[in-house]
């Protein structure tokens, strides 16, 4: 088989519309990335079927939106301000600035040459910031968040006074963040804007261990449910070097991205870390009185934590495979499930004459309301499939003379490219049941 | 009737779970609101129906997500940099600074009460910036973007080489979008961090007038689709004084809001002065060879660009009723189209002895994957009513002894407070039968 490279996906993505450079036009900026119309498609799927199980089909699950710019003290509180750095040197003499892990520090610079010209290391902070109001002194400095998870802290006593949540009980949300990273890499993988969906589990101390164990296997599962091979998934459990001060335990889902085994989602113990640090920041009460047990505490967070611009990226390099066919064609072919798809459903007529486009034409407005679809009647309908199968689009649905007739299409499954011939009238239920029946398959499966 | 007022809305929004202020236990961020439980899942709920009706129901419409930072020649480009200002002046006593607007500048320092204290007016630019990068100067100086239209035009040959549109054809997108308003008011009407639905609609010069007119009646349509009454709705024609320099035409679809009529959405005829400018300041060619006329030329731009969050507010302010009942009593209803309720159905268990709340809760979970429900066992029904009436939900069931013999239910109507006992297995259908046929009923319909 075929390696499969980053190259091999970044060059597919800018081809068919899954992802561009953010600002191509003007020589593109660093660690952005705009999602096109497929991509949009991808990256909203996931989304959507992440919230709707969190908050929709999990008891005790509410949502949030909470805003990216907040209370600078917020960041105070929760570490960022002091923590949330890399060590950097400046070239004295041509200014250029490095990551102390990333040079030589007794070697030239590596941009003019000149020796011994760094600067004492300084930590560099990782926010954005800017400034909000008339003023732009210091008292008007506020930062981009660069986690979503601080929203959810500092909004707890104002979901438990509005909502009818009892503990335990989580809060979802998704949404951008942003970090200055100075070296982004891999593609979408450490960008600079990025967007994730975390889910903060409060729960009473004590209980934290069992629905720590809960929530590892709850978010395993999602990734097997959205088709995702399990011998590309693990889990890393952080060692003592990586763990955070205050987590009692925490472990990564990793999966098998083209460069390597990469974090994709962590699942972590925090303890009540974050809401003392802001019971003791803002000075307000973060307590909970337990109306069964009459004691009050500050919750437990377990805290799932996904990337999901990482998520488009695992989706993709998971989907990815260049498939040798008999007679020695290859096809590129993205296995999506069909959840996931961008497009679910191609209608594609056989001619454009004779009425077939049209019969086609209303055919695919009649799958709209049920599936994402897509109209194609231009080229050999062999190309046409490929086409198809390059985006990962699960079936395609052709209509020809019989059509007419008899009212059949023919259902072409994307995967064994089997094709079978049913009534038009069955075409919903049909792609429905296989969507739900949908095995990945294919070389590594 | 009694007066709607933005109080009323911001209090209830405060108390249920719709929206709060942002860092509030910190003080709060001026401009910026967080959407909570209730009200992002309003928020979403809006969104998704534009979405799907742009982009699913529409032909010729793609999506896209575009990066909030961007390289800082588009704002150049789009005239952001130079113009997107407001005269400020400082008091050099206190370096207090104001719009020119909204003082008078003859009189004392609004502050510090000093005399002939101002510095000549400067223009204030409404963009956040920020660094990117390791240098924190003026080539590493970007901005977070004030719109997301600009994103779509960038991006308009990628998605043409890449997608297989062909022109006319449209580019949508929702997303978050900034302004540093030193004068945000009225709630989340004007704020510093909002969201946008906004669709650049692509067409031969032309064609536009005709595009035009077409996309004032559908943008009409949605609010009428979702719920909004007519009467508060109306168009707005830009006068001379305020038409942009480049644009041909503009309407501003205008809402009732409490504290008056106020813009929602424009529909704008921006003419060929987007791309031409991205073409001049990006040396990159933008205009398209039509494969059937033959003709080059730089696409006509038609955008409908909507305010997400103002549609939130818009949602709240029409649903809101204080209705006088029989006998004196006033209810709260938030009388939401059920296709944007925040909660769909609700199920309650009249009591929870005897087996009914377990029968209820199963019957909940039953309704999980369809609908967006909601279940509530604690306290008097009236009660629980009056709480679902509060928050907009449309429909509840009310599981009792019956029940559980012959597998009946009473399904209860929000506006009407009609009730209608039926088979628990025909409920999944009577909702949204219910939902199709559903019109706005109440004191002002």
């Amino acid at each position: 088989m075929a390696e499969i490279t980053l190259e091999k996906i970044v060059s597919l993505c800018k081809r068919r519309g899954f992802i561009f450079q953010s600002s191509e036009i003007y020589g593109g900026l660093n660690g952005a990335y705009d999602y096109g119309p497929l991509g949009v498609e991808l990256k909203n799927n996931i989304r959507d079927i992440w919230w709707k199980e969190m908050t929709r089909l999990h008891d005790d699950i509410v949502g949030l939106d909470s805003s990216i710019l907040m209370h600078p003290r917020v960041w105070e509180a929760s570490g960022h301000v002091q923590n949330f750095s890399d060590p950097m040197v400046d070239c004295k003499q041509c200014k250029a600035r490095f990551r102390t892990d990333q040079i030589d520090l007794s070697a030239a610079c590596p941009t003019c040459g000149t020796k011994d010209s760094f600067t004492e290391p300084r930590n560099f902070n990782l926010m954005f910031s800017t400034h909000i109001g008339a003023a732009s002194d210091a008292s008007s400095k506020i930062y981009l968040r660069p986690e979503t998870a601080q929203g959810i802290y500092v909004d707890f006593k104002n979901v438990v006074s509005s909502s009818r949540v009892k503990i335990p009980f989580g809060i979802a949300q998704v949404g951008k963040s942003f970090r200055n990273e100075i070296t982004t890499k891999h593609f979408i993988f450490r960008s600079c804007e990025f967007e994730q969906m975390e889910m903060q589990w409060f729960c009473a101390p004590g209980t934290d261990e069992a629905w720590f164990a809960y929530w590892k296997e709850q978010r395993m599962a999602f990734y097997h449910r959205i088709g995702i091979r399990p011998t590309h998934l693990r889990w890393h459990q952080h060692g003592s070097d990586e763990l955070a001060f205050y987590a009692k335990d925490a472990y990564d889902i990793q999966y098998l991205f083209p460069m390597g085994w990469q974090e994709l989602e962590g699942v972590h113990n925090r303890t009540d870390y974050d809401l003392t640090q802001h019971q003791n920041f803002s000075g307000k009460e973060m307590s909970y009185l337990d109306p069964v047990s009459g004691e009050r505490y500050i919750p437990y967070v377990v805290e799932t934590s996904a990337g999901l611009t990482r998520n488009v990226l695992m989706a993709l390099s998971d989907a990815y495979e260049e498939e040798a066919l008999e007679g020695g064609d290859v096809r590129t072919v993205l296995r999506f499930h069909p959840l996931i798809a961008p497009i679910t459903v191609a209608v594609l007529p056989l001619v454009k004459k004779d009425g077939i486009a049209e019969v086609a034409k209303s055919l695919e407005q009649t799958l709209r309301d049920e599936f994402a679809t897509f109209y194609d009647e231009s080229g050999a309908i062999g190309r046409r499939y490929r086409r198809m199968d390059e985006i990962g689009t699960p079936y395609c649905v052709t209509v020809d003379y019989q059509s007419k007739d008899d009212q059949t299409v023919t259902l072409r499954y994307r995967d064994s490219m089997e094709q079978v011939r049913i009534p038009a009238s069955d075409l919903v239920s049909a792609i429905k049941a296989a969507t739900k029946a949908y095995k990945r398959v294919g070389t590594e499966s």
